[in-house]
């Protein structure tokens, strides 16, 4: 059996909205082991909806059809398919009585065009929207059952959780023999960071030979993730067999893995690595403050987006002029003058000047050079140092990152947060490694980086560099 | 005359990820007059692939296809489309010797597999790839002139625009009459802040009249962008329609327009707020330091996102302990204990605090609860102080933001950019007005909002608020 998806909508074709509904709604049918084979997306036009509704029946076994449902002229779903279809148009006076209250509720006012969407083509299964006015609904027109739902995410979402994903299941498993032919699928997702796709494929190749787990790959700069697929005849056995899987994988990768827990699904990640540092911090009792020049408040922004984390984080200085260093972290003016603001000695004494006035167990700070100008022979454009205060003595490392400002940026936040997660786990505190890349396509992760040690035993210089990540 | 797009990949239609691609296509095609008819995304099987094309070559003039050019053997696009029309692959030799520069410049091994890159169908007209390893190609069947492009969004973009559009508008401009049946189209794209989407459309819909100037609306959170479109027999006509509208706009809407520079087309904006705050610092000759507690870093994060910035962005602090309130930026620790750190006397003192510290010109400062905890009945979440201090004296406000933990941060932290441009170009110091929705479709802005003065004025407390915003 296999799957469609319809997306209706000018401001779609007039490229005025990314459409993230289809990649939504593909993610939770693979989660019941049905393919995604199509994907369309139409104007508001009656003639190529008509169509396309009408292809659809002939070539899928589902078809999920988002947006047009709304009170508008212009919202044209139902109509379409009740004539595609030659079904009538019959009031449903539930849904009537809904709209009604869920007026009533949020204090606007009913118009008249809100009452054209409690009418559905007759036979159909109405699908309830507790939040919002536009309820959906499933018809069954030949080998395809149609659910035709509302436009707006998270509307969509949740009828996707809890109207269409049952149905889907139940149809699955009536035309199955007995469901049995069908299996259970689980997924989990996996955030990794500091190795790129490329290395992470290489180091994981062996793992994945078993035929009933699939190992997906996705980046977002600068993480990796890894999320693994199984498939198998019952609940309890996927289950196992993505435990197995998950196991295999951290105990291979070690900290580069970051997650505490799985997420499941492809698009969703419980933890980012600004929760997991907070978890880790708030259940050591420790706490952090930030020194940062060339990332300019994003630890900051990055810890303090986690609810709950003035538990464990005390502040920090954005200290981007040399007289906020000297002033607010006691940087001495003659360091800065003798090294220059991006210098060993200078991002030591940003990250000890911190911890130290804040009182907190760790003190994280940065200083580089993240462009497009700035850059000088001896300090290229990309130059970054980063170091780390606690009572275990304060590490410091310098990297050249050839990517853009903003990547620099947030990679080196990045290996800023991730020093502070391994110093809590006893993991050695390493940067991105060199991104190796195959002849094959391009595989981003997380940046070419070479660290000061790396250029140290090469024998290069501080200008010695790695090659820049990929994107897709 | 219309165009089709077609993206190819299996990540597509797992919903791995979320296609952009069909977006960027479609917008910059529809500067050119052109509307995309029909977008389908399919599986890397070359049956699907196959018919899918042939499909296209039916119903549309232009097909714009975009994945699976690269080396791997799931890269069918070039073979599948040679087969599908009759045409037999031939090697190119330029592309070939293009390939091989690029894998040595960027010293990677160039395999095997790079060979299949140079091949394209017979009659092909090739289009260059600078930045990746994939060449484009153009073959002409029947009515459908078929352009195929890599997946890569930054290599798509610039065959786009240096390859795909001039040959576009060549077989338009030939076709139609020697091209003069064929509008010149030209777009603007103009950032607000402070006014809700219907509150826009009320203000502007008499402006709208003219049948050649069509406004749309973009939402993204917390700003809203206008976008007039103008159609005219000439390129000249067109601008002085598009510079008409755009005028009529400012004129009315005044202050919350933040844009300086018009942005051309719908996705990109060249002005966004914290660079045109930057823009106007740099030219008053005029510094900033910020001091954040609820924001957390995210008003210093935004200043130094732009290049340049250290020119009048001196640093920060991000106070979120009381401790750090006192000791770095001098709040009396007897105002805290009895005003509490979201109040209006300790938002001034911040302000001040750090305006004096830094020794800028101006001093900005946050203090809020953003939840979703921490609320208390005299203080609830969604309250915030925010003060900007100047030698025009500090001015603060309150107001209770009715949105999530990160919306909260973001619509905080616009606020307080805004206000630093207000005073700069002598506006008045406001924040978003209450939002305003009528009975239709979701019109989302800048989230429900209530100011301390607006508060004042209708005579209650602080826990009034807004309704919150949509999303869409």
């Amino acid at each position: 059996m296999n799957a469609e998806i319809i997306t209706i909508g000018d401001e779609l074709l007039r490229g005025e909205i990314v459409d993230s509904n289809k990649a939504r709604i593909a993610e939770r049918l693979l989660l019941h082991d049905l393919d995604t084979r199509h994907q369309v997306s139409v104007l508001d036009d009656p003639a190529d909806m008509r169509d396309a509704f009408v292809r659809a029946a002939e070539r899928s076994d589902f078809v999920l059809v988002s947006g047009g449902l709304g009170p508008t002229r212009d919202d044209l779903t139902t109509e379409v398919l009740a004539e595609a279809f030659g079904r009538k148009l019959e009031l449903h006076e539930p849904s009537l009585a809904a709209i009604e209250t869920f007026f009533a509720r949020v204090g606007r006012e009913m118009v008249e065009a809100n009452r054209k969407q409690a009418y559905f083509p007759e036979g159909a299964d109405v699908l309830e929207n507790p939040i919002g006015t536009a309820p959906g609904f499933s018809i069954r027109e030949g080998r395809a059952t149609f659910f035709a739902m509302p436009g707006v995410p998270r509307e969509l979402d949740r009828m996707m959780d809890e109207q269409v994903l049952p149905r889907v299941a139940a149809r699955l498993a009536a035309e199955e023999e007995g469901g049995a032919a069908r299996r259970v699928v689980r997924a989990q997702l996996l955030a990794t960071f500091g190795l790129g796709e490329s290395t992470l494929e290489e180091e994981l190749r062996d793992l994945m030979r078993d035929g009933d787990v699939e190992l997906g790959f996705r980046t977002a700069f600068p993480d990796n993730f890894l999320r693994p697929v199984a498939r198998a005849a019952t609940a309890t056995e996927a289950d196992a067999k993505i435990a197995e899987a998950v196991a295999a994988i951290r105990d291979r990768l070690g900290p580069v893995v970051y997650s505490r827990e799985e997420g499941i699904g492809a698009t969703e990640s419980k933890d980012t690595m600004e929760s997991v540092v907070g978890y880790l911090l708030a259940e050591a009792g420790k706490t952090v403050a930030t020194a940062e020049s060339c990332t300019g408040g994003l630890i900051a922004e990055r810890f303090t987006d986690v609810p709950g984390s003035s538990q464990y984080f005390l502040g920090g200085v954005v200290s981007y002029s040399n007289e906020a260093k000297a002033a607010m972290l006691g940087v001495p003016e003659e360091m800065l003058e003798t090294h220059g603001a991006v210098s060993e000695p200078v991002v030591r004494a940003m990250a000890e000047g911190v911890r130290d006035r804040f009182g907190s167990d760790f003190g994280i700070a940065t200083s580089g050079i993240s462009g497009p100008d700035g850059g000088t022979p001896d300090k290229p454009v990309g130059l970054v140092w980063i170091a780390l205060a606690s009572d275990a003595g304060t590490h410091a490392d310098s990297f050249v990152f050839q990517v853009d400002r903003s990547r620099h940026r947030r990679l080196t936040a990045q290996v800023g947060l991730d020093w502070i997660r391994r110093s809590l786990i006893g993991a050695e505190l390493v940067g991105p490694s060199l991104l190796r890349r195959g002849g094959g396509g391009s595989t981003p992760g997380a940046g070419g980086a070479s660290s000061g040690a790396e250029r140290a035993k090469a024998g290069a210089g501080p200008r010695a560099r790695g090659t820049a990540g990929g994107e897709r």
